[in-house]
C-alpha cells in the first residue's frame, strides 16, 4: 500500500483534510499521513520548510498533498511534481519545490483541471482537484498524463546562512511547539563549547553550542544541531521564543564573543 | 479494506478516539479517518453538519462512527442507520441524520447493547458500544443482527436558507479555521456581481458576490460560493467572523443594496 | 497490517509524528493510531496514564512508540519492553511501565543505539531511534536481536486511592477536555448515592456518587464510574476543573457526609 501525506493550513479542528483523504479512499487504498494541518494561514514558507523536513524519510512512490493557496481561484497553475521517485501535487506557489529538491531535479507538469471533480469548487482544490489527482498517481499513473511539463514553477528558496565575514548569520525559519528556534544556519559552521553574543528582539544575550539539550544548564539559552542539521536556538526547560522574542522570518545574528575570540588567537 | 470515519467533541488533544480505533483495529482491518474531534462540546447541529459535509466523497461500505453524546448514560438510544450503501453508528440525537439523508433514504435501527463490551462502562460508549458496532459492520454483518429497525429516530433539520421575499435569508451554520461564515442559503440563489445589505452584529456592512475569494480586494468582505454548495461569507486575507461578529447559529439577512435593485430594474 | 501507537508531546501541529511515521512506513506497513501528541511537555506522569489507558484494547503484536524524553541526549536508556504480546519502545523514564504491567510482567531491554538511522540526530531519537526500532518489532525480529535485558528500568507507579480511615483518598491523575477529574480512587469503593465532601483548592463542596453524567442535576458536581474504572469528579454540562480549581497532581479527599453517615448507622 502506498503512502499518501497531507499538507496544509486547513487547522487541528477541520473536517477538510478528512474530506481530501476520503476523495483518495473512494479512488485507492492508500497509507494516509498527516504532515501538519496547522501550518499558519497562508504561510507558503512555513508550510514548505514542514514538507521538506519529512519528505527525505518517505519511501519511493509517496506521493504528497499539500495545500496553503492564497491564490486559490485566481489564476495561479496547479502544480504536479515528480522528484527522486516521489510526487507532490499543490498550488504553483512554491510550496513544494524546497521538498522536491531535498530529493532530487524537480520536474514540474502543469496539472490538468480535467483530472478533477465535476463539478469544481471555486474555494477548495483540495478536495476537488489535488485529491483526485493524487488518488491517480497512487493508482500508478504517469506524470504526463495528468498534466504537461512546464520549465518555470514559481520557487522558493531559504535562503542559506552561514559566515559573513566574522558574523554568522541567517534567519529563524521555524519556531516548533517548545519554543525551540529552528534556523537557517547549518549546524556542521559551529565547533561544540563556541560561544556567541545573540541578537535578540530583548537585547544582546551570550550564547554557547551544546552537544545536546540535556548537556545545557537548565533556563541556559542555547545553540544545538537540530533534527534538520540546522542550527537550533533552545532553553533547556523553557521557551526560546517566549525568552527571546524571536518570531519565524526573523534575521538571525551571532557574534562570536571576546572569549571565543580569544580561545582562537584572535 | 473498508473505511472508518470517526468524528467526536472530545477534543484533538483526547486519547479516547484511538482507544475506539483501538476496539475496531482488534476486531477488523479498516482504514481509520478522523473528520473532526473537536466538534464544540455537546454541539449536536454542529457535528451533524461537518459529517454530513464529508460523507458524499466516501465510497459505500464506508462505516461512520460519531459522537457528540451529551445524553450518555441517560435512556437515549444507540443508533445505527443504513442509508445509499454506507453506515452510521452513535447516539439517537439526530446527529446522524443530516449526513444519512444526503445519500439516500435512512433506515434506522436501535442498537442492541448486547453487541458491546462487556464491562460497558457508564460515560464511554464510543469505545464500549459503538466502536464494537462499527467493527462489526465492516466486518460485513448486517444491520439486522446488531439491532432492530425503528422509524422515529430523533432528527435534525438545517433550516435551509433562500429568499424570504426580498430578502434572503438564512443561518450561519459552521464558522471555519479561516473565520469563513458557512450560511444555509444555496449559493445558486445569488447571482455573481449581486451586492447585498448585511445586517451584522456589529452593524450594516455592503457586500458583493464574487466568483472566488482571489477576485474579492484584499480586506473585502465579500460573498463566495463555498464547497459545500452554500453561500459563505469571507475576508481576502481575513477573518469574516472577527470582523462581523457573526456566530454559529446566528440569522443572516441579505437586503439587495439600492445599486443591485436598480441594475434589476426595480 | 499490524498496529503502530504513537504518543507523545510534540503538539498537535507538530511534523514530528510524521517524520516518526515515514520512518516505520519505510520500512514496514503498518496502521498508525496516534494516542496523543497533546502530552503536556515533559510530562511523563500524563503521557504514561494515556498510554496505560489506551494499550487493554490493543491487539496482540501492537508496538507502541511513545516519545516524552527530557532526557534525550543525556546519558538517559533507550528502552523496549515486552509484555502481554505488546511491545514498547522510548525513553527509560518511567513513561512506559504503567501500561506494560496493564498486560502483564514486563521485560526490558536496553535497547541497541546501532538499530537507529545514520547519522542520528542529538534532539530527535522519536524518528532516529525509536521509529526504526518499532518497523523492526512490526517485521517480527525478537527483542533480544536488538537489545540486550535489563531488570532495572526506571519505574513509575501512580499511588493507588483508597479508604485512610474513615476517609477517601487519592490524587487527581488527569483532566480530561471536559474537565472531568479522572482520580486514582477505584469505583468499586464507592456506592452509588454516597455523599461526601470534597475538599477543593476553591472550599469544601457537597458531592454525590451518580451512576451516570445523565442522572446527576445539571450544573451538579458529583462522583461517577468514569471509563478506566476509576472515580471521575464531573459536572454535568460543566467544567469540574474550573469549578473545583482542581489541577493534574492535586491531592483528593472524600469525608463521608454526616447524612451517609447517619443512612450507615454511624
Amino acid at each position: 500500500m502506498r503512502l499518501l501525506t497531507l499538507l496544509s493550513d486547513f487547522g487541528v479542528n477541520s473536517p477538510y483534510p478528512a474530506a481530501m483523504k476520503a476523495v483518495v479512499a473512494a479512488r485507492v487504498a492508500a497509507q494516509c499521513l498527516d504532515i501538519s494541518h496547522a501550518v499558519s494561514r497562508h504561510n507558503v514558507r512555513e508550510g514548505a520548510f514542514l514538507l521538506a523536513s519529512v519528505v527525505p524519510f518517505c519511501p519511493a512512490g509517496t506521493v504528497h498533498l499539500a495545500v496553503v493557496d492564497p491564490g486559490v481561484g485566481t489564476s495561479r497553475r496547479p502544480l504536479l511534481i515528480q522528484a527522486g521517485g516521489q510526487y507532490f501535487v499543490g498550488p504553483d506557489n512554491g510550496l513544494l519545490m524546497p521538498a522536491a529538491r531535498r530529493l532530487g531535479v524537480p520536474q514540474a507538469y502543469h496539472l490538468d483541471p480535467a483530472v478533477g471533480l465535476v463539478p469544481r469548487s471555486a474555494t477548495f482544490h483540495g478536495r476537488d482537484l489535488f485529491a483526485p489527482a493524487a488518488a491517480r498517481l497512487l493508482l500508478g499513473e504517469p506524470p504526463t498524463r495528468l498534466g504537461h511539463p512546464i520549465d518555470d514553477p514559481v520557487d522558493l528558496v531559504f535562503a542559506p546562512g552561514g559566515w559573513a565575514g566574522e558574523v554568522l548569520s541567517g534567519e529563524v525559519i521555524y519556531v516548533d511547539h517548545f519554543g525551540n528556534l529552528i534556523t537557517s544556519i547549518p549546524e556542521s559552521t559551529v565547533a561544540p563549547g563556541a560561544a556567541f553574543d545573540l541578537e535578540t528582539p530583548q537585547g544582546t544575550r551570550r550564547v554557547r553550542m551544546r552537544a545536546t539539550y540535556g548537556s545545557a544548564a537548565p533556563a541556559e539559552l542555547t545553540l544545538v544541531a537540530g533534527s534538520e542539521g540546522l542550527l537550533e536556538i533552545a532553553v533547556r526547560e523553557g521557551n526560546a521564543a517566549v525568552e527571546t522574542g524571536f518570531r519565524a522570518g526573523a534575521p538571525v545574528r551571532l557574534a562570536p564573543s571576546e572569549e571565543h575570540r580569544h580561545n582562537l588567537g584572535r
